[in-house]
């Protein structure tokens, strides 16, 4: 696939996915082996001390971890998160969180990949997460039926 | 502490975060060193196979382990998530989401917490998810003010 | 498998890994699903604090998981491990080092499983390190030729 | 701390640590907030599959992530790793393994560093691994003593 074709493929596990719709994340950019990906926190996303949730850092840092990891397929194949590691190293506190994801290594089988989530706020930019992916390959004929029974 | 304050203590840090009332999720019950929560998923939820997204999954789980940290401390102390890692055992579909948190080890600096998440429907129970949480205590006025700069 | 033909195949996996004879890890048990080994750390195993190298520690927990991982299948299907996550809980000073794993979920393609070791004296037994560890299913065949190539 | 001074001290923490030389792991670089060193792997080293074993490069990667972790702070403090997660990308069968660290923040308390292992053979490199580390921050007296009880 070029870049183009790449974009296309990740775009549609952005959109077809209703909670990255609801959190507001969206696909900036993809291409063969890598993606980016940004969001724009509200309130409700909060955790108890006022920064953005674990929960809503680790759903952008793990899409598109699984976006890159996407585009580094061919059309019959899809990927589905087996597991993530995810250290935060900063509490995200930044108008705009924007993650990168990229693809370590593509087996036949299984997937790697990893991506880092950047706090943005009045030209600055930090990193406050740090994610590392494993994804299982499975047919995307499987992923539309049950995707578990598959792994 | 005993099981009644450490309740009190680990609701407290479930009622105060926006996204887990966003989620839905509630605690359902806590003691010293441990606690469960459950979680009923929306449409809203979902991934694009119509599961119920892995962020979802692991905010439930991470919170679940860090609600049984904090209730292996007293009362002068929070936590925060520095890290997790979480394997997802099978996609979850269950009309109802539980999850059950322990504390490994509670040190004067770090907790070590695990979770399990279950799917649950028609009277049965399935392990979807297992999470293993790294915690930074932090003194609670720090907590309030900026937790990122106490660790 | 009965818990006898488990316990054979693990130990082959024990016995057949150089390195782990180099460490003196034994298997000591084992059945269906489950296994456990033990060491006793010499001079050369420390760190420079003088405790047990995260190294060894790791090598038998790694090795725990996979065996529990190996005693989940049957005999025409071997284990590689794809990742691991481990917890240091305490600084391992113990005689002896004890571990036990158990598999949490044994799939087609992908088998996670966890391991928890022990420092053992004086009677004393103290959960040093907790693991959780993701491994493919790989057929006794690849395995023997090249196993990443089947990943 | 200058390079110079960065080298010094993460040599001390590869030299000073048994483990280390019993598996013949040497530190060949280093600086502020990074170190790189590498092995010779031997035939006791390999697992069941004539592999390098996967404790094997655990140690090489966990130890050069603490490298460079230990080498963005300052004189008077050493570091501890809390826990780790690696994936291995291939299975490693070169004749020499170089892995390279480098810290991704190093906060008062915790520091997070990556590391990864490449297979070297015949001119051709490999990425076989990828670790995330976190690690304490404790006082070198502390380090000296007791490690455990300073998190």
């Amino acid at each position: 696939m070029n870049d183009a074709a790449s974009f296309a493929h990740v775009r549609k596990i952005f959109e077809d996915a209703p909670f990255l719709s609801d959190l507001g994340i969206k696909l900036t950019n993809a291409g063969r082996g890598w993606c980016e990906a940004e969001m724009r926190p509200q309130p409700r996303h909060r955790q108890q001390h006022g920064f953005v949730h674990a929960g809503v850092v680790t759903t952008l840092a793990d899409h598109t971890a699984g976006g890159a990891a996407r585009s580094s397929l061919d059309d019959t194949n899809d990927v589905i998160t087996i597991e993530f590691k995810i250290n935060f190293l900063q509490a995200a506190s930044g108008a705009r969180l924007q993650s990168v994801g990229r693809t370590l290594r593509a087996g036949r089988r299984i997937v790697v990949a990893e991506s880092e989530v950047y706090s943005l706020e009045d030209g600055g930019k930090q990193l406050v997460a740090k994610c590392v992916s494993t994804l299982a390959v499975i047919p995307v004929k499987a992923a539309a039926a049950k995707a578990a029974d598959a792994v």
